[in-house]
């Protein structure tokens, strides 16, 4: 086998309560990619797309990953990856993390599976630390394992596959950009011990009602009073994409990484379909481009085509 | 049926990372109470121990909590309480929860089990808020409902039960006082969001690894780098007893409640048996008297006899 081609998927990750650790993988949409053996010792990245992100492999995310494996591997040859994002960088859901995580599953399955899904996702980070210029889990442990997940430490990396029931999420991506830097720069240093019980409350309760299935504890339990509250200034019509979604039966749900991408959680395609409808309502008169997408929860990560 | 007997079992709140949410109950020690209708339209209670705990119903936590019992129930008669209490007074393993609970829970059988578990638990903290000042259902919840039990809030009352795999539950109670005022005082106002986030992804864990029956992630999710730091000054060899006991084999554990009793979670009786000689061989040379319990976790709160 010298050719594998992967759809690496949109990832949720700070799942309200859950910020800075729970993630969820998409079905759609997906990067897709096409990884080759080459002879020589160096990754070759080909862009087709007209997002500009660079090909120097030590400036992209996927070459960043790849480069990190074949260290790891002790590899003396390379690889060529092909490249089409229908993830569009800057959305909030997890396109870089598509990017480095598909690279290192395709290359991994090329070398017959020999690294583990949590070495895939170290390498990958490698990727994402480029990207973000911090060490975090969050998007890619979803991507590689699939399903919700829960990044416990990443020194030294802990990652948690949680049971879940079949859910449906709706985003909707507000074509702005959010600065990392500022949608960090805004959070608390410190948060009242009460806020952070409130917090550690509800994801203890969320974890629990996905193990068990139970869509009114889901529901009760999505609450942010911590990161929501200062973040939700950069979307414009946050409250009203929420109110309208929740109205539309939603479970609940909130800012997709650190924005602007907005999802929703609803136990089934339909009602996240008028979930859908009702984001639509709320932003066709703001004039705001936007993309939404409707997906249920996959299990799976990235994966084989 | 006019009378009942019930064993109302101790409980460990604050569950290391779940502080002020999680808990479990134990199958030992256990207060015993009898229970019977009383013509008059009063609550008496009858101590058979040697606490000097009041006798004055509105001054005692089971004669607080059945007082509100009977108020919802629109009862035209009251009920009399003996009480032998083997839990200490003091001891953070939920002695006034015991009590509350099993007041309220011998009641309700009375009464046909007119009212739910969650009813049950609104009623005993009433109880429980005369003991400690604060409307706090940390002990209640799992007294009644048994096995491990979080609290996601007191407002409205949100009690969700954890899945559990086997677990056996060591707990040293060193015979010093703790001031519920001081434990309270030292607490921090304000949190590192970075240490919330610690704390909430190790509580996430914790509950997936419950849920799971995972043991190797339960020991790793046992951590408390926000109240235990702090509490742990009150608690004399509070270090040495947790080092010990994870050496002789426990997954991990923290203060019960406010303290002063310390708890350690093993797999099997054999190994928390072991815990327990590896804590008495810390205490003894500190000449401070103590009482060490070994208890399975107990699925069962409030048990008829």
């Amino acid at each position: 086998m010298n050719e594998v081609k992967v759809l690496a998927p949109a990832t949720v990750s700070n799942v309200v309560c859950g910020f800075d650790c729970l993630g969820f993988a998409l079905a759609e949409p997906c990067d897709e990619m096409t990884i080759r053996r080459s002879k020589e010792q160096v990754v070759r990245i080909i862009n087709h797309d007209d997002y500009g992100l660079p090909t120097d492999p030590t400036k992209n995310v996927a070459g960043v990953a790849l480069n990190a494996l074949i260290a790891a591997a002790g590899l003396d040859h390379g690889f060529e990856v092909e490249i089409t994002k229908n993830i569009k960088p800057g959305s909030g859901i997890g396109s870089s993390a598509a990017s480095a995580c598909g690279a290192v599953v395709a290359a991994n399955r090329l070398l017959d599976d020999r690294f583990s899904k949590t070495e895939l996702v170290e390498f990958a980070m490698a990727g994402e630390t480029l990207a973000s210029g911090s060490r975090h889990a969050d998007n890619l442990a979803p991507c590689i394992y699939g399903g919700f997940t829960l990044v416990r430490s990443t020194e030294p990396l802990d990652i948690v596959s949680i049971d879940f029931p079949p859910l449906c999420a709706t985003v909707i991506h507000p074509q702005i950009e959010i600065k990392t830097s500022e949608a960090r720069s805004i959070l608390p240093k410190e948060v009242p011990l009460k806020e952070a019980i409130r917090n550690w409350s509800n994801l203890g309760s969320l974890v629990a009602a996905l193990a068990q299935g139970d869509y009114g504890l889901l529901a009760r339990s999505m609450e942010d009073t911590i990161v929501e509250p200062v973040r939700k200034s950069l979307i414009p019509k946050f409250d009203e994409v929420k109110a309208a979604s929740l109205a539309a039966g939603a479970f609940g749900g909130g800012i997709s990484g650190s924005g602007p991408s907005v999802f929703m959680l609803s136990e089934s395609e339909s009602i996240a379909e008028s979930v859908e409808a009702a984001m639509r309502y709320v932003y066709n008169p703001t004039g705001i481009p936007y993309n939404t997408y409707v997906s249920i929860i996959h299990s799976e990560g990235v994966r084989f085509v």
